[in-house]
């Protein structure tokens, strides 16, 4: 088993090397890139429609969408005028910072202000890749119920910032808000919560701003003496 | 890396051995064995609480519950009096054969009429790992998109029966039934699909007369002649 272990540990080594990689290119291009995570069916495809909507006038966007299948979400966000890769996985469940790059080969998405990489959907196997992002955001709908957090941790734990999305949807569903925020100031005291819709809008202004906000952070932190 | 291949194909080797045991003992006890697997938050566990609440009075049900973190759900069913084992993952994406086997070891579920698995909350990773189960049921609710079944087609391709979950919240989201039926046909056309509301009740005695029928055709076809 010993020399399986040491095949896996090249493997994540060549891969942490290729993501530290990325992240210097994106430092060089001013990008600031977010990996937004979370189940299928969060929303994540709508809040990056309505996203990229508002910043796509005063700032470069582009986006890199994960599935297994179809390319339904890139087509939704070049509809959008917006340029869009679509990886497509096959079976697996999460992306890696070689297809990233790949991506990057293919589809001339930068340079870019900002790049969104909408992940697989799944709570679970994309929280330990490291693509060269700047943060990962974690997206929770409400439909999901108000115990996930703690029953997801790892995820939660890592992300800068978490959405709950769908907040329109409260009304209907029994999710209690300050039960799930507390989980996630439990387990990320650091952490950035926002509560959004983005059928309503509502929160939408917090995020972009937060986003721009930490795009210039990065430019100034990155700018010669 | 003919090494690592190796290995992991032993390991498979040994896991499709472990669930042929596993469904060796399953049909010996006459349990019918359900896998239920799907997104974190389509209503797995409160579906399974609606399901044993109506079964119990003539059947004996079991309930083996997996999760990444906390023994909610397995408390959840254990309140309804059923017994129940919950299966903490750590970080795995995915119930295997082994664990089950140990779950069995551990706790008393057997014999039962029906013994319920509820997967970890992930639409990809459990696909392709065989239980011993009879057969793998997939739950997409409404507020997680109409898109998903082509969009996660292993899944849905393999699922004997698809619940589609959460009806009662449809006045208040752009879900298409009929597009979701329509992919499911095409992905699976011999599969079941039922529309459920475990708040309203809607589809559950469809969905339990199913088990029953099920159980009963397994008991006939393992019965000595």
């Amino acid at each position: 088993m010993s020399q399986v272990v040491t095949v896996r540990r090249r493997a994540l080594e060549a891969s942490e090397e290729r993501a530290q990689q990325l992240r210097r290119a994106f430092a060089e291009s001013g990008t600031l890139v977010v990996n937004i995570i979370s189940s299928p069916g969060s929303g994540k495809t709508t809040l990056l429609e309505a996203t990229v909507t508002r910043l796509a006038a005063g700032h470069r966007c582009a986006v890199i969408e994960g599935d297994l299948a179809t390319e339904r979400d890139a087509d939704r966000i070049r509809a959008l005028g917006v340029p869009a890769h679509q990886i497509l996985t096959g079976g697996a469940c999460h992306l890696d910072a070689r297809q990233i790059e790949a991506a990057l080969g293919v589809t001339p998405l930068l340079p870019a202000d900002l790049l969104f990489i909408e992940n697989v959907g799944n709570l679970i196997c994309p929280t330990t890749y490291d693509l060269g992002e700047d943060f990962k955001v974690a997206v929770l709908s409400v439909a999901e119920g108000d115990d996930k957090p703690f029953k997801y941790p790892a995820i939660f734990a890592r992300a800068a910032i978490t959405i709950i999305s769908k907040i329109d949807l409260l009304p209907y569903l029994p999710f209690n808000l300050s039960v799930v925020e507390e989980q996630l100031r439990a387990l990320n005291p650091g952490g950035v919560i926002l509560r959004v819709s983005a059928a309503t809008g509502v929160g939408l202004d917090t995020w972009c701003d937060l986003l721009t906000e930490r795009l210039g952070k990065k430019r100034l932190a990155s700018a010669p003496v």
